[in-house]
């Protein structure tokens, strides 16, 4: 998304149950050097993973930030989860980026969508 | 937390699963007048729910918002669904306040949290 700042805002959709959701909220330290690459390398990242559904982020600016993955199975977030340069950055946010963060693992049973007419 | 502006940003840490997520992700609209209103009577009100937990949210200015309530089961998340003065807010807000929003409703399966030392 930070690729085309000019696109509308359109959340990820309603997708047929079950799929999974990975809801990741962080707070992060003062220390952002290097953050901003290695994000849009992961968000590049993610998208070659089979299953991979899509993703949502909002961050309240010097607050809370909220990023939601979108997986078709439990397979395809765990083939993420153990991929190795996303293990690099996960230690590295933990070393340098994070104050806190909570990772909820979820399966979502229904969903639905609006879109105004 | 629209109350304690000082308070520092925390999010809503990791439960013992089972527990339940609603992810909500949203686009609003130019016309949002009494939407703060409603929304502060909306955070108030959930509280009163016996099994929440808690809620997390983050929004991009002029972009998404997320919104992620936390509940301890389902029965916890139907009585906030059927909550009458809860189904208006929503009501209104389909009618002037969004322009999309996908609602995900989904059972945690596992999750963990990080505080910097």
């Amino acid at each position: 998304m930070s690729e085309h700042p000019e696109a509308p805002v359109v959340p990820v959709g309603p997708y047929e149950p079950p799929y999974y959701v990975a809801v990741f909220t962080t707070v992060r330290t003062q220390d952002q050097s290097g953050y901003s690459e290695t994000n849009a390398r992961m968000e590049d990242l993610v998208k070659d993973v089979p299953g991979f559904l899509g993703m949502d982020h909002a961050q309240t600016p010097g607050g809370l930030g909220i990023t939601v993955g979108y997986f078709r199975d439990a397979d395809a977030l765990a083939q993420w989860r153990s991929n190795a340069e996303h293990q690099v950055a996960q230690k590295r946010g933990r070393a340098q980026w994070y104050e806190r963060y909570t990772l909820h693992v979820a399966k979502v049973e229904r969903s639905h969508g609006f879109t105004r007419a």
